[in-house]
């Protein structure tokens, strides 16, 4: 296939017309022009094909009826359904266990999603057990006496939320699907998937496609059977690889199952049309679900629902043009878990639409706290650079873009105060943020580097180097403040010994004393943990002078389900405690909560401490006042860090809790 | 705006009609359909406007000249130029050092860019330098003696290499740049920049449409005067925030640049259209791209060329997008390094054309080891899900999914010997996987869980919480494997014990004797280090029994930059050495590669391993074998995995490389 220029220009691009890509057709050579000079690669490019010549894409400008996708907008929030709890979790090496499910399907709830997948119960006996937890909770306790007026406890799915089961087309998975849902009084959505593409077909599953769609058919008449009768359900189909299905063949699967299943306006029926795996630009996902939304039988009787992947970096596009396109309900994943590379990112699509003025009916403005769930429960953190949560979007290090958005801030307070209106309410027009941080919890951070010059003078360059510290991200950002705080007071260029004291001070509980007391001497660390013992058994000692909070005891059964005792001495009281089963961070937050003091552990990072050969643990903590959050003005409850050191992991790791209590008594 | 559904159907859905988005039309309510239960989520979105109440979008279908490019699709590489040394760099909290420059520059050179931007050099130092280091490596060594026929050395960039320096519009920056560039032999593109955005105009630049033309002509006059009269230089414009820019306001700038510029066929002038910020869908920009296409004066003097950002997540779409629309070049970061969410990944847009049939011009067979180096470069992790190169992107955990790709591996095989095409040249069809991965030179993983059921009796959940080991990513991954064989050989379930001994015949060098010895007791990891002095200064001891290398002896001085005497015995015969400021897995390496072993380590991982209030220090790195290495058949260059345990960090990482020469001499 040659690549013709469009007739508007002489320039060479790099796109020809759909049309002249004839399956088949040998590729002429064009001379490149004399400005590029790359050269073929050597990769086997020609073992793949193009989507045009693998599926059959029905939409075209020149057709009867062209696409109108590209001249929409969207305007309203499709309905967003979550399936982390089914297609995320089959993607983790670790399943999430009852207690991880269970947190985020609250956190689910109570930002606002309304239908929710909740597992594959055929598949799993975790997910069987958890659709059984969502039945069993809200009900009455039969075993106390039958029909008394002792209230219902509280549902874990409130009665608003839509519950969707997964199932494969077969009948005893399918039985087993609906036993799990019994008594369930939410409204249920059994969700029936099976693939319908051709190497699917041929090499997966060896039906043809009158086969297949018998054995579909089949499936449609079982659900109906085992299910038709209970008033709360509704059904799902889901032709998997819709996106490399004959269009023809695709749509009489669908039409056909919405007939079996009598889809009307009163009980629709959901068509997901996925894109398994990607295959194409996303302006063909695109011009396929067009052409089913304009095809489809039944079609005020059908919920037209997509389901992208990220195989090509495109999952969030595709989800957004196939709404253009018709799409009323997508499924996703927060922050795109899923197989692979994962299905598109529902928080990034909700957002974009806030971006554009369109309520995204889900609450993100603690997107913090969404996080910590998401990555608590899928044991993945979310990469720095994600959009609207990473650590480093709100961030600019650049002068020229801190310079921009100084003035873009300056502007928006001056036009608050001149017209009234809230900062937070004012409509955004900051340079370079995209939106304000503030809607999401988050704040705007201008990174000062210790030295721009120079990736070797650099704070966690210094760090790491002569101390081996290796801060976590968000710590390096909550350190650049505290040093450029110290530079500005002071001046000067730090050193590695002047951020190390900047460092004790601002995270170990050191008081703030003279600078050279504070600074390691010959390249050691401090000598505050001078003399302690890091022996088995013991790993407390006396605190910093000045300190309020102080770890007094500290001892451990071997083996990490033992007892473990703590105390720890606030303003000169003691406080003790022995517990079972937990760690050295549970124990002595515990502990302070018992003493009025409560440190919310939002994460935890070991690290060494080295100096020469010789090494002790540095564990650094991010955490929050769980006493201010909600009430008052809400700083109290913004995360903070705080460290501990010692020969001994564990002991360093209660030292850190014991550090942040000063630092929460000290705000009071 | 009310939403309107589209004619052919009476299913609502969530776009409207773009023609219906009068700018200030008053939100009509809209009755949510039954299904869909969601509330309005009180985040503040109406302090954001649509991309049409912003910015005029040019083209429509009911235009004059509707949009073509959804009609085109992509069969030839753009022009590729990354921007990771300018860009990239000036988005990172510790921009790069030299050393990380040149390492980047060449690794891009090596895969085969042949333009690559390398910096801002009047507004950084290090990048004037590194600017200076390209136009003086090649030179004649003219301090020897003038004119003789010594050989050039080779030049660090290539003449087939375009050299691209950016610059603000001011002219002491203008002749600062130009300055840098004198004597580089190479093509030079000087790349002008100014923001032409309502916003940036008003609000950071403080001038008008007619002020911002002249300052912009002004500086194309500039440069004019500082090297139009040099030959090998060209020329480049963008108008940053061109996406936020009324259409007639920056055609008639860049019009009015390249008259001043006089762009003809053959002396080009680039004109660059970025997405600073990404405001809108990607078809919007592809629309505003063949907008520009369609009406640029000397159309074919011109080089269109794009810069997405990544806001919204859909960067990649909007390159691919504006490719079909008419950009010629693209302008983008190594899996997408860049201000904020980053600049367009060039590795997933080359390798999305790969996956559809086009050469990509650029060589990613060995991804890994690009990913390495630009890892290092901008200390940043690519993410587990990122397309074609995160951890788990060529995994399989599903059984469903692990069943269809393993039918789909049968097949191909079946092909291969049928056909008589090697297994590597042969069309690809197999389920679930877009590429082979062996075209990236990385194997699919099909990963089985140690147990499906529960997350608590996962592999990774077991290690930690027994022994504190956390395990980076890609070593669960080879973990795994070695587990799945242990299991499957002895068909039981393994618990942490069991876990333990795998891990130590795997990688700590701990000979496969009998499970019960190997297994710890008492909860403690076994007592293979027991008796082992982890003072400062000797960290050596005898190794396990059979050890054909075990080191003999590290000492270090106190101070990360003292000398370090390390010794290490290779089948009975000692090598040792005393080196000045290396650590000491460089150290033990070197002392290695004198006794023939070439450990060449990928990364290193420090953790704790833990027991009761008691923890040593555990190293992993991740290794190959550096002799291996491009000769023989390849697979002894694969990455391997080796640990070292002392209560010192340093022994450990020495101890880690031996047990990597040992597993290397095993394998010969």
């Amino acid at each position: 296939m040659t690549s013709t220029a469009p007739a508007s220009s002489a320039a060479p691009t790099a796109a020809a017309p759909a049309s002249s890509a004839a399956p088949g057709a040998p590729v002429a050579a064009r001379p490149a022009p004399a400005w590029n000079r790359q050269r073929p690669s050597g990769m086997p490019s020609h073992r793949y094909r193009s989507v045009v010549d693998r599926v059959e894409v029905p939409l075209a400008a020149a057709s009867a009826a062209p696409r109108t996708w590209p001249d929409r907008h969207t305007t309203v929030a499709p309905l967003w359904v979550p399936v982390d709890l089914r297609d995320g979790n089959q993607a983790l090496a670790e399943p999430m266990d009852p207690a991880r499910k269970r947190a985020l399907f609250e956190l689910m709830v109570r930002i606002g999603y309304t239908e929710i997948e909740v597992g594959y119960p055929s598949a799993s006996q975790t997910d069987f057990d958890f659709v059984r937890l969502l039945a069993e909770s809200g009900e009455r306790a039969v075993n106390g006496g039958g029909s008394t007026s002792t209230p219902d406890p509280a549902p874990i799915a409130p009665e608003h939320v839509t519950i969707v089961v997964f199932t494969a087309a077969r009948r005893d998975l399918i039985e087993r699907t609906v036993e799990s849902i019994r008594g369930l009084r939410n409204e249920v959505v059994v969700h029936l998937y099976t693939a319908t593409a051709p190497t699917w077909r041929d090499v997966v599953l060896g039906r043809d496609r009158a086969e297949l769609k018998a054995l579909i058919l089949a499936a449609a008449d079982d659900v109906l059977r085992a299910a038709g009768d209970l008033p709360n359900v509704r059904f799902e189909f889901s032709p998997e690889v819709f996106n490399l299905t004959e269009p023809g063949y695709v749509l009489e699967v669908c039409d056909a199952v919405t007939e079996r299943w009598d889809a009307r306006p009163e009980r629709p029926v959901i068509l997901n049309l996925p894109a398994t795996v990607e295959i194409a630009t996303p302006n063909v996902y695109a011009d396929q679900i067009e052409w089913m939304h304009r095809n489809l039988a039944r079609r005020d009787g059908v919920i037209l629902s997509v389901h992208p992947h990220n195989d090509r970096g495109t999952g969030v596009a595709c989800a957004e043009l196939a709404v253009l396109a018709g799409a009323q309900r997508v499924e996703g994943c927060l922050f795109g878990n899923g197989e692979r590379t994962g299905n598109v990112d529902l928080v990034t699509l909700a957002l974009n639409l806030h971006a554009q003025g369109v309520d995204p009916m889900i609450d993100f403005s603690q997107i913090d706290e969404v996080r910590r769930v998401v990555e608590h429960a899928n044991r993945i953190e979310v990469h720095p650079r994600h959009p609207y949560v990473g650590d480093l979007v709100h961030t600019a290090f650049s002068g020229t873009h801190q310079d921009a958005i100084s003035k873009g801030l300056a502007e928006h307070r001056a036009r608050a105060i001149a017209s009234g209106v809230p900062s937070s309410q004012l409509d955004w027009r900051v340079p370079y943020l995209p939106i304000d941080p503030a809607d999401l919890g988050r704040s705007y951070d201008a990174v000062i580097r210790v030295n721009s010059q120079s990736g070797k003078g650099g704070m966690a360059y210094l760090l790491a180097d002569a101390y081996g510290i290796e801060l976590p991200r968000r710590a390096q950002i909550d350190f650049a403040r505290h040093v450029q705080r110290a530079t500005d007071a002071s001046g000067l260029e730090v050193d590695a010994a002047g951020l190390w004291s900047v460092f004790e001070r601002a995270y170990l509980g050191v008081p703030g004393g003279g600078a050279g007391e504070a600074g390691p001497g010959a390249g050691r660390p401090g000598a505050v943990t001078a003399g302690a013992d890091a022996g088995a058994g013991t790993g407390a000692r006396a605190a910093a002078p000045g300190a309020r909070v102080e770890l007094t005891l500290l001892t451990t059964d071997s083996g990490s389900a033992g007892r473990i005792r703590v105390a720890v001495r606030v303003d000169g009281v003691e406080h003790a405690a022995e517990l079972d089963g937990v760690g050295p961070v549970e124990a002595v937050t515990s502990v302070l909560g018992a003493a009025g003091i409560h440190v919310e552990v939002l994460s935890l990072h070991t690290t060494s401490l080295t100096a020469g050969s010789d090494s002790e643990a540095l564990t650094l903590i991010e955490f929050r006042d769980g006493a201010a959050d909600g009430g008052g003005d809400g700083v109290g409850g913004a995360a903070s860090w705080a460290a501990g050191r010692d020969r001994s992991v564990l002991t360093a790791s209660a030292r850190a809790v014991t550090a942040a209590a000063e630092r929460v008594l000290a705000r009071r």
